[in-house]
């Protein structure tokens, strides 16, 4: 995916609406110079591109040595940008930020997936919907840098029953008896329900939704769920979530789940990035 | 400060482009229902006013509790709301991350505050521009919620002159001879300066800079420039930054040091808010 | 689903950006008056709330008579609006037209669910994502108005694979061996795929694809694949689209298949609205 | 004319917020793909710059073989495209919509336009401004690709007097009055009026507007209004109105109306465009 | 003509982005407070209900004291303001300059028709597209309150052929040669045109453009070129452009020229408002 | 500063958002055709790099002969553009009323800071923020052209107490209470407070705020306040504000005083540029 060029704009804007004072009253907007971008730590890069377009939109010239997605070591060269000063001094921190928190999120994403197909090679591993209001677009695309995928983009697209949905409908016995009905209005997605007990989450099962989500269990009781439904047709899928990390990640992988679902890389820290500039 | 109408719409329309595909399918949509929201931690309540204005926009009607700044114990009410189930399940999540995620980063401003404070009362906390890119005003609105300060909005309004701005201007000690014009030209504005080695800010100060930023520095170091600058006229302040947070702002709030600067409350974990949803 | 402030205004202004030049030159602006909208034919009404909203937010005062959704009749009222002249002159035709573009569109989706629900009451009919560039918002309110659900509401939510995408994958056969990996990569999706011939449907059905769309082929056709996909397990569904309205839905609906996929309702003539305007 | 970048930009979002998933998950987002666009019937092309502007945003290299407002045939080729899958199949649809709805509208008004032109070569034949809310930039694109004009760009920049109008200022014999002062208090602008029956067309034209619009009334009747008004000086236009389309625009046409003006282009049936994909 | 939302909320932001840091600053914020606006000099208000919707959506309620195109005196009140001090104290400069620069353009405009309608009283004077790039709405809205009309709203939608025209079709005899076939396509439109000699005026008169405006031509030009069209049928208007200002204008209008045409009011010095605030 | 594509591109809609109908309507729209731009007096050209993106974002070929901030004299080439005749013909006025206005107030900020300069060479000049709203990123780009600051960008980036601020927090003397407080707390920015008396302002002086602005009071006074705040230590700058231009900045600037802050270019007569278009 790529990041709409109104975004990238409005970036630029928020920053530097009236550009950098500094160099302006310095009087060294003009003088030439070169920035260079590299990796101090290692994990996957994200945003790179749009890092880019920051900076070739302001007027410098740029060459990129990563795409998003690739894992990065400590010392590789990630950009490296000419131009006057001032669109260089402009554009360095936002540049840097960018790619700083997106590689942070794209990276604990990665770690995540990768702790859990060490030990269940084909699990999935899913982000919520629970980004930063305005910064779905970042967030999602780092997600999918990381090999992650999205659980959901929002409410409009998916269908994931919530105990409160069930509530008010009578509760999650009356709610049960319309999934057949369900499965038929909605052919081309997936019925998904979120279980807070074990009981219910079985419950789920039986009445034939295609997705239980169990919320806070431990694996212990994520595994036993995931046997009791093991002979079900067709077998629903389990998908894990509730304070997912990739510290816990290979227990709960270890369950026989279908997919993890977790917020945690919304929260990483930001990767570190080493920005040096001097005269051109 | 508050957010603007766009901004909170823009929010809205990210997760429920075409409202809530649940309730709808569930067909629900119309049940009366009640939501509130209650604090599960201590800290600092942010962008409470923002989630009731999500809701009554949707068509809930809503009891606001608290006000953002306001120090929350676990169990106390937040907001309670009322309307159709689609209003509420449709703005819930996007209401609770909001208000999670101020009241994450505004928990962790005023935890630095505090710590910093206990030690040196008249102490300044400011955060850093380094926001997630987009997420400018939201940042800023937790910040100012925590009881901490903003150290520069942006690139335009503030002059703070890096190494990267001297090296342009070839070097360090042709750019200390500018100050003086530079203090002349920008008279409403402090020049402020950051070096990245303890002689660096010391001649900073001796060239008559009137903030000294220093850049992980340990605070042994920060003390002894604090000593060495405390008779120059004008005596410049001295600022701390670089890796600051809630654990070693003591140490560096007893170095004498005029400000802490950081960027920590930007990736500290949400804080986390209860929701209830019940028929009405 | 509600429609964005931003976009509610934005229709204003795209018609009126200066006022209504009329008005003000006859110097009426000011007068009171009074307008009724009615339905001038059957159907179902959509954008309603929109409508009235347009209207609040110029000033008028407005009784709003029917809901999105609602069947009416020839002669049912909808909105009566009072308030000055030039507030009701200025929204009229784009209240007007949006109500009367709405409804054709929601009407137009009605009768082909209707029409495949006489004879499949279980069938499901949802509509593409081929919406007029902009409008999207505006179609997908009609169509759930009308009753139908949306086939994808973008390309970003859903697995839909186009023989344009298996032609890049080296063909289908290649790209069918994918299928059992793709489903365990997105647990929370079905796997659809679009055949252009009764062979390849086949094929993607045994394949284990949990939607076979089949691209203009006859109700025979149609009938005949689903006859010998009943016993495939899982059981995939059988999609029809490709040219389906309200005249051919009956034979479809009646092949035994899950779906209808349609783009009819998007360019349905509008239905007819009766606009009075008198002195108030 | 041509459609600025930000709505360009937001159809793009509109359709592909996050990219095509189904590109993703397949992995085949880099391949290199070659994309051709061809006319499938006869009529005028539009849009196709704007389709050609969609794909080099995304990264496509693109020729085109035609520009809007020329007429096509089947087979014709428009557009070719060749770059990363990803980028093919993102914008395939937006674009291919685009070309076929855009096309659609002004085929639609050329054939009118030919209808009416066929019997009275200097008529005008010009659009209202009942255009779907949020999409007058196409719409407009459209109509003059296709050889009509348009009647009003909306209600700020043009006097058209409504029976609404007059009733809010005490009735046609009240308004009439003023005409003479309208016209000195609006020399750039014509003054139009619609009349919805055949005498207050007449006295309308004799109370000197510029334009009387006559809203479905027969050919008869527009014939002898024409008669009736060619000798008053100075001589009104004639427009005719209501309810106009390819097939009785030649009738009103050989009234001696000086336009017609019709809304029938816009729910025309999309044009239809074939689109093929492949390896390049 | 109302200014749309968007667009007042656009001015709140651009003043302040994150609130009033004075007020947050000295911890008054929360104080309530009295805010008035009164004329300081005679003249025409506009965008006074503006100011108000900028007070109101930020938490003040208004009492509004006159409206737009009213004209004032010196001392009478224009607007009451209550709420908190932080509400009042972020608005206000917005608000007042929102109201002295509408204001005064709208003064001007009322002063340039007050002198040509003292010598002609039938006289239009209509204002150009020179706004400031951004600013239309803003200043279209000053003109309308003065009494002005636009001359035209944009490019789009009127016909004003200047010689750069003319040279593009190679020269005005050539171009004179299409005004009846320009007539005839352009129904709704007067033909207008500018001449930059009296030779040219009188051609284009001759050659049957509605409108010929005049460009930098002396008053004894002006009028000699109005008796020199007196007689032609249809007869043509004129309209005087190029430096008209409320001190010459009395001499155009005495040409008997149709319209003047001026850019004058968008360099007006802003209106004079005073604004007092206190406790409350 | 450069101005975001955004806004460019929100100009180019503003007068042009269905294109040049003229050009359209005499079938000369791809005419190619040649566009010069030229300065007809003296002054600081700004926004022509602006300029060159409107041109070059409609397909026109630009080559541009001066910078923003440079001196030019009549007959000074700006720009020369070429491409087809809509092109020219749609930009023209956009850019060369943006070229006018921007360098009608950077001229005018240039008249003043060389006024000032002559009698005091190191004086600062900055302009306020009563931009016209929606235009201060314009008023912004044109002033710092001009060689003056920018006083305050805006209400949240620094501190001014005016009068009001005090008077809500109980008067002046309450309030320098507090300045050593606020110093604190701000240790970033100036504190800058208004006097509208010379007692007041001398008292604020003692009272260790960094600027003491005085608003309209005469050079004599503002010298004497000078004079007597000449020894405090830290030493307060003092800056002359209300009704300062370019015929009293010279008697302001000689009294001493740090800055001279006005709002006067904001209402500067635009610049002369001459336009020459033709054929190619």
């Amino acid at each position: 995916m790529i990041i709409a060029d109104g975004l990238v704009d409005a970036w630029l804007v928020e920053d530097a609406p009236f550009g950098d004072l500094t160099s302006d009253a310095l009087g060294i907007a003009d003088a030439p110079a070169r920035m260079r971008f590299a990796a101090r730590a290692m994990g996957v890069v994200c945003c790179i591109e749009e890092a880019e377009r920051l900076l070739v939109r302001c007027g410098a010239r740029v060459r990129r040595e990563q795409a998003s997605g690739d894992a990065i070591s400590s010392g590789d060269p990630l950009l490296l940008a000419e131009g006057p000063a001032e669109t260089l001094l402009r554009t360095w921190k936002t540049a840097q930020t960018l790619i700083e928190q997106a590689s942070g999120m794209a990276s604990a994403a990665r770690r995540i997936v990768d702790a859990a197909r060490a030990v269940a090679p084909s699990i999935a591993v899913e982000c919520t919907r629970k980004t930063m209001p305005g910064g779905r677009a970042l967030s999602v695309r780092a997600v999918l840098a990381g090999g992650a995928g999205m659980h959901r983009l929002g409410l409009s697209e998916s269908i994931l029953i919530f105990p409160e949905h069930a509530a008010l409908q009578g509760g999650w016995s009356a709610l049960m008896q319309r999934i057949p009905a369900l499965k038929l209005a909605q052919p081309g997605r997936k019925i998904m329900a979120e279980a807070k007990t074990a009981a219910d989450a079985l419950a789920l099962a039986e009445a034939g939704v295609d997705v239980v989500q169990v919320d806070k269990m431990s694996p212990a009781v994520v595994r036993e769920l995931v046997e009791q439904t093991r002979l079900l047709v067709p077998r629903p899928l389990i998908a894990a979530a509730g304070g997912i990390d990739e510290h816990n990640a290979p227990a709960y992988a270890a369950t026989g789940c279908a997919v993890l679902v977790t917020s945690a890389p919304y929260w990483a820290r930001p990767a570190d990035v080493q920005v040096t500039i001097e005269p051109a």
